[in-house]
């Protein structure tokens, strides 16, 4: 259903902008887990507005409520594992008005058609960002019960308004290449603004910070990785990793394209390039390259799951836009009022992360490799 | 399951390179639908191998059996609908060499730890291109389906390498925008090498021969447009257009990136650029530009669908290359026999468009507009 | 997975008996509906535990708060119901005593095997009669709505400890005799205690509390039927009305037999006798008895489901039982402490109609009759 | 969809009574079993039509065709085993009757309804109990799974006509009654006529011959039991052994009532009779008895799983029934042709098996004892 991730672990998100609360429910976790809240709640903060110029003024606490799934010891019990945040902000006023005149490139308009006015408009609804707090919540157990087992997920801005980040260290099928990644991306993780290079992300920083004071928007690209992720997970056709990670990551608001290992300019290379060849690293068969992205077929290879995520420019904006209102059935210019974050990239730079191990998580329960 | 696409209309796909038969069954299509199987054949005889200079010699008839599904009267009747197509071609003999030795960029080494070394490799087995014939059998029939109600599916090559094909015909809200669209899409249809432009299309022939003749292989990009689709389809989050379509064509073999829309290049733009503003056409409200291409919030927006395909290089190559010896433990190099596509791409063209099918015509079925 | 049902309508339970809270997601409710919250009230208090001298009395005020899915005007808006209720009662002490000695008759023994231990024991954790209280909010949301569409849905106390209530109106393929049958249930859902009757219901009771004053418990069959639910829902196979209702009917606790129609009795009868002759009723086709229960091959005859459920004795009882001390591997007699309903029977009643009413409007949104 | 059942391990059914073929299509059948299709030969000769006096006169090889699934060494490859079974005979001549006046007791009027008169009515079409044919294929393939690793699957005629089998052996919690369950049930399946006293036997074929001389039919009730299944396997609520199994076994035709353990009985009984105590059997836990059928919470206990299942009268019998002209509006008696099973009840014992086969093997791997 529309809401919920996943097939042996599945992530059901609930709430809307301004409803009484917004939260998950986490099915299929397994038994046993003792999360750390703390570090929960400092993964969480990374995405939570308010924080810095580049972000939106809402100042939400995000502080979350553990209703169900965990024994008297803090320990997942196997029960579903429910957890809300509550709404303290107020509701806008000019509710009609949202409902009337849609906003360009948000789903008002889509989802007036889609619930024939009943969808709450208010900030978005259950289309809201806001939404990706809960993710993170539950995206955010996953990657601690990875962590636990080796598993690393990162992720920095590989662009931003044409501004490139540096990319991330290469894999040579190696133990060492894979541990420069992920401290790579460690780091990255502690840093306020999240680029492996500190000087192209004041770069950026300048570029969102002119979007802002043009009334306008910018959009950026995300670029993920995970490392110590088994070799033969996932499955063929339509389960393999490409596909959930897929189905998965487009539900992140905003995202308009994905791409994995090389992406679209492997569609420019050349089958003697763009094959990995495989070889022997400490008596194992590995790939020596990694322009497939660590997946073939849909299953891991065992080098590093890579993939880049295209995020759009805020649709939010200052400045006056053309729009109808529905009633009336005359043209209606728009204003946008309130501030919004005028590049979504970097917030989303958990989001991506959260959704990437929820589908990991649930990858490697579900499609170990088998076989009697 | 791995082999299965769908929520409401559910296709399942099976078949290994060189098993008996491949095929598919198809649940919740429709009952009351007379397919036309000429036209079914035509259709599928786009995608079928050996018919021309870019394209493997491998001879298939592709000739299907409709099992079931159907009553006597040649309707669809409720029940699953079940076709399969022989497997004439004999099985590869050096069954041993293909489980020691992986290729480079096929699912061999994958499938093998997956399956323990019980995976079918003669041919690449289930993760064959072979099984793009059962789906585009399934999706030529929900493509006859949706043309019945006056929507279209049609894609071209966009890119082949770094060759680039002419656009699209570009959206401006109105009826005659689509059907331009639409022509420009129909017209390549019918053409031996899929793209819009046919200089571009020899250009890129010229590329794909030249990669034969070097014993490598190309890549390409291929642009897909779905007109006349309903606006208020689809679902937020996780079951929206771009989250169905993204695991669908993911499944394809070859698919390394996907985007909607102008996609990556949105990442590149600014709000006030990439917001599709709203007007009054034929007094009804639209889109008047389609940036987004064609879904906001995971829901059409009456505008029509648009997105590009990354196709990798093709890889099957005839130079040596690095591999390992699984069972002795030691490198061994590979030089794969036999004679394989050096552009996947141009096959791909009308796979795309059966998968799209499969999904637009499950999503009219599921997501349709619905409320009190 | 295991704590959700439905299809497009999808109701995720959560919580344990000593959680924070418990509560539930329901996903794809209609857009458009504005619940009527008091009368949801009522319903949920005929579940509800300490009102009588039957029940346990346990008090927990098992009011919900709505968190989400509604708009300002209190109307669903497509985006996910989540609802939560308190649990206000403390934990148990004795938690590690539960953990070793497993109740008969319960769930303590198989949980601690599949979740290793890590289960919430306290008071049943997630396999808790409790639970049943959301499933109640979400069924009763369901039954309003089905209401609106003219399908009600009953119950009643068919049998305990062996002594019958008068059996329901039968079904002559008029509308007369569902609106009898309608009225029937109507009424008993009026009643303290759910029995057509009162006579037979005084019998019962004095049963019931002739096992309390004995320390043990009796079980009971329950009566449910469905009238106006229309003609030509459900699937062949494994989605029809029986394969559903089955599914999420023995997902009530204590529930260890289902039949529909004339059920086991149909097992010793003829086809000659047992087989619904059509007749034309007000000029249209009609069942004109109703041995099959409102199902063939899984679709509605247009004729009232029916169907029995059979309820076990409660488990616990203050009775001293034999079990093993799982920590010291040896046998431990257990003597269940506090009070527990010595028949659940009666308050399984309008849970058996939620279940119920949530499977009807699943099937009427997911399988209807549908063709070209 | 209406035609799958399963989790991990899926299978999908189709055919129509008079299609071209009827087949199946499992996923998730673990990869590296090499099934033995003599044994399964013999498995699907227990069900199949025309051996016995009992039974009805058409005769259909039932020869399966592996299409798909396995590698050159007859080994499962991970990839969807799929089998066709042809159809031979032919399509009956009077379509247009069989569309017009639906029989009573089957599934013609509901599918006209569903299918808007395009179901496929010529022997029933998909609801035929012929499709019991692949189900007993991919059940006879689990079964053989689930005997390697020492889990067995049995069925009795327990009643027929009100005529009753003897009782299946009774367990107390040691291996030597497990044994004699599975030793009792297997000495049945040898058997030409499927009960354990055959004396009980002879009767019930008397009934049998008996109804069939009054153009008349007769029902059943089949015991099932499954031993050497695992303790701690299923999941509470919606996903346990009964949830899954019950909506499994409603699936096959006829079926009208489900009860595990004691069932209706078990809501006569006390709790202190009906739980089942714990004691140490050579060294470890078990229930002494089982009133539960092997099942508590919808997780194994470690007892036999043991269950009943109605069986209607087949609704095809030759005397003279009334009916409905559905064209013509008008009273339409009506006289089926052709022989039929008087009983389905005695062929219907291997589907159980199947049907329970598949369940099990599906619930091993999806819901093992699973915890960090």
């Amino acid at each position: 259903m529309s809401s919920t991730i996943g097939t042996s672990l599945r992530c059901t998100v609930f709430g809307q902008s301004h409803s009484e609360a917004i939260g998950c429910v986490i099915e299929g976790f397994p038994a046993g887990f003792k999360p750390d809240f703390d570090e929960l709640r400092a993964f969480m903060a990374r995405r939570a507005p308010g924080h810095a110029a580049w972000s939106t003024p809402r100042k939400e606490a995000d502080e979350f409520r553990v209703l169900a799934g965990l024994n008297p010891d803090g320990v997942t019990c196997g029960a579903p594992i429910a957890c809300s945040i509550e709404n303290t902000n107020t509701r806008s006023q000019d509710y009609d008005q949202l409902r009337r005149v849609p906003r360009p490139g948000h789903a008002d308009y889509t989802a007036q058609l889609r619930y024939g006015g009943h969808q709450d408009v208010a900030g978005g609804g259950h289309f809201s960002g806001r939404l990706t707090a809960p993710l993170c919540f539950a995206g955010g157990l996953c990657a601690q019960l990875l962590a636990a087992h080796g598993v690393a997920i990162g992720a920095h801005l590989a662009e931003v308004a044409s501004i490139a980040d540096k990319p991330l260290p290469s894999w040579d099928g190696t133990r060492a290449s894979q541990e420069r990644l992920a401290e790579a991306l460690a780091s990255v993780a502690r840093k306020p603004f999240p680029t492996i290079d500190d000087e192209a992300g004041r770069a950026m920083q300048r570029a969102i910070e002119d979007a802002r004071t043009s009334l306008d928007s910018v959009g950026g690209i995300i670029g993920c990785a995970v490392t110590g992720f088994e070799a033969g997970v996932g499955s063929p056709m339509f389960d393999g990793l490409e596909n959930l990670l897929a189905r998965a990551l487009f539900g992140i608001p905003a995202v308009k394209g994905l791409s994995f290992g090389d992406g679209f300019e492997a569609a420019r290379s050349r089958g003697s390039l763009n094959n990995d060849p495989y070889g022997l690293v400490d008596g194992e068969c590995a790939p020596l390259t990694n322009h497939a992205g660590g997946i073939l077929g849909g299953i891991s290879t065992g080098a590093p799951l890579t993939f880049s995520v295209a995020i759009k420019p805020t649709a939010s904006i200052g400045q006056k836009q053309a729009s109808v209102d529905l009633e009336a059935g005359r043209p209606q210019s728009l204003i946008i009022k309130g501030r919004h974050d005028p590049c979504i990239a970097p917030r989303a730079v958990p989001v991506v992360e959260a959704v990437t191990a929820l589908v990991c998580l649930d990858a490697l329960i579900t499609w170990p490799p088998t076989h009697l």
